[in-house]
């Protein structure tokens, strides 16, 4: 099948986009609703415009084109992702997936298609939750997780609130205009890990999003000088806390199946080099594709804080910081771009993602799935962060076949 | 023999000196130049000039009281500590030794006793090193290990000179008063640490103090997204760095002999639950009372440290960042102090000082010894510190005895 995807024109499109916050070191610096923010939108806007969709916004400020069908009474098939990027973040995450709906649309249009469905494009506002906290607040809206009046109140690093900020770069759209139902959706994303790379694979395609339990812990000694105590007296939480944390790395073999465990801060108090810490405080993000297997590496954690506290005379605090179960896509969804990955001869990988994305709350109300394309070392939310055009033309193909199997269903 | 100690008098002089800093929750603040300094050295002065010692300050504010000996020719025996407190610290550490000299004057004096020798306190200028750094500014002035333009020149957190604190308290005195030679050094200090107190002694007799290696090190890997990631394919810095400061404790219990590893700064860059670490960065305090055992335990660490690395492909760097040999107190002083305990029949114990003291410069010019007492808990630094006044009085009396061995020999 012949889609008719122009990697010059997508590739154009990428680096006329990339003037809305381009670094010197070649990254992105677009955070929400910021000028860039803004600059992106009315170019993007413009865009769909241009490839003759009907353009809204909605009360969040995700903005939307759609794209007629032969029978406008069916439900819309949905493409989505974001363009806003954490600080100094790269050219490629959330943006790949925008410009490869954008690219399938001016692709149906070249190719003289009117689909049976609806086909909608939307972007969704503030995603990586860099400026505004937490991340994903325009999809997590749409499904009903966020009140739209708190979002409104929420302020960047400046006090700046979210609501001014949105209604100072003209995206306070119309609750009526929000994406309430849909026949399904279709992300496309980098990788931001390092796998297909690895594995020499093209595509990925996901079987759902990774669970994620966030736990904070404080390990309590006892603070004393460096020099006048005796190893066999100290109650010292840092050696108590790196014993902990490298039998957390363990955990996550012996749990297996692709568990990962992460130690991502690690904080001491007091920070003194001759003084034996009173408290440790260090983050645990324990992630799997199964919520049991979540489970049972964060029971195994919380009793190896335990075992090595009482050992250490050690007084510990575990706080359930966060928690996201994981996400299962529809087999149907999953088979719908598995065939296409299939029929086009691409090695693909039939993976679940890690991170969390719009697809994430949308799955939550519309039947979704997704697709990755590799990422070069696996880098992301840096500067550096890059995917081949090559590899993206790729993952636009397996989109542009998936939504039209959807929309003529 | 009978000192006349008078634990009620001593007692007296520790609460009125404490007016000067006294703290909410029962500790001391009082940073070396404040008023509140200025405030203790004014009593301290007077006090001395009421015992009839003769008063002088030199330039870097060291402040003296001289008690003459029947023979003014001989070289002085000098007791001494210092006054000032680390920000919120407690009652005993530097004042402690500074009251005990009070106290055996006073006692010298109501005993009618002339020594052959002339008898000096010294009370030394910024030794805790907290408002103006480096610590032991004083007594490292009086070793030659700091000049003293230099040292006027040095500036506290708000940016206000050494120099100019020390002229406006009225403490700049004259270069030709500093201590440049003694016949001996005898300091009385609070143990900060935990061991007389559990192991019920009484009194600590020094023969030195430990040497020190400090270690800063940093562990590079590849920062990557704490979701997509899988463990196999991960180069985390903070894993690696786990596995090593479990590590570097162990050392310390290889090498043994007192050897102790510290590390009391950790810090993930960047420092983010959802982020695999990037760098870590942390610090290595390495104390023993032989320079050869502290070499070997450094050896190991760095060879661990270059091991573990290379085993998950990450980078580090060590740097030797700062280095005390350790001190060893000349025989004869020991003997002294030894000697002064055992006939007192107090239950005391050879051991070596884990803390730097003004003893550490003044050694390197003068003969010295130094006397523990208890620290309840063995805290330190902190408002909580407390010895038992029972526990101090015997001080004094070892610390009279020897004054009046060495001042009579």
């Amino acid at each position: 099948m012949k889609s008719g995807i122009d990697r010059e024109r997508l590739k154009k499109s990428f680096e006329e986009l990339e003037k809305y916050g381009l670094t010197d070191r070649g990254g992105i610096n677009r955070p929400a609703l910021s000028d860039m923010d803004k600059g992106a939108r009315d170019t993007f806007c413009k865009w769909m415009k241009e490839a003759g969709l009907k353009v809204r916004i909605d009360d969040v400020g995700n903005y939307y084109g759609r794209r007629d069908g032969l029978d406008n009474n069916f439900l819309p098939v949905v493409m989505g992702s974001h363009l806003d990027t954490v600080y100094y973040g790269g050219r490629f995450d959330g943006i790949t997936g925008v410009q490869a709906a954008l690219e399938v649309v001016r692709s149906l249009n070249d190719n003289g298609i009117t689909t049976k469905r609806p086909v909608e494009i939307c972007v969704f506002t503030n995603e990586e939750g860099t400026r505004f906290e937490p991340s994903m607040l325009g999809s997590g809206v749409l499904a009903g997780e966020f009140d739209i009046d708190s979002v409104y109140e929420i302020e960047d690093m400046d006090g700046i609130k979210f609501g001014e900020e949105l209604e100072r770069i003209g995206y306070k759209g119309d609750k009526k205009n929000r994406l309430t139902q849909a026949d399904t959706y279709l992300e496309l994303h980098v990788e931001q890990g390092p796998v297909l790379e690895k594995e020499n694979m093209e595509i990925g395609v996901l079987k759902g999003i990774r669970g994620m339990v966030h736990l904070e812990v404080t390990i309590t000694g006892v603070k004393d000088h460096a020099g006048p105590s005796p190893m066999e007296y100290r109650r010292d939480a840092m050696m108590g806390a790196a014993n902990m944390i490298a039998e957390i790395e363990k955990v996550a073999y012996e749990v297996g199946d692709g568990t990962t465990t992460t130690v991502g801060k690690v904080k001491t108090i007091p920070a003194s080099s001759n003084v034996i810490p009173k408290e440790v405080r260090f983050s645990v993000d324990i992630r799997n594709e199964e919520d049991s297997l979540i489970d049972l590496a964060v029971k195994k954690i919380k009793e190896l804080i335990i075992k090595i506290s009482k050992e250490r005379g050690l007084a510990y605090n575990i706080e359930d910081f966060w928690r996201v179960d994981a996400i299962h896509f529809p087999q149907k969804m999953v088979n719908v771009v598995e065939g296409s990955a299939k029929e086009r001869k691409y090695k693909y990988k039939m993976m679940v993602s890690g991170a969390g994305h719009d697809a994430s709350y949308i799955s939550m109300f519309v039947p979704t799935a997704m697709i990755f394309v590799p990422s070069i070392g696996g880098l992301s939310h840096c500067e550096e962060e890059f995917s081949e055009f090559s590899d993206i033309e790729k993952g636009v193909n397996v989109l542009y076949d998936s939504v039209l199997k959807c929309a003529n269903r």
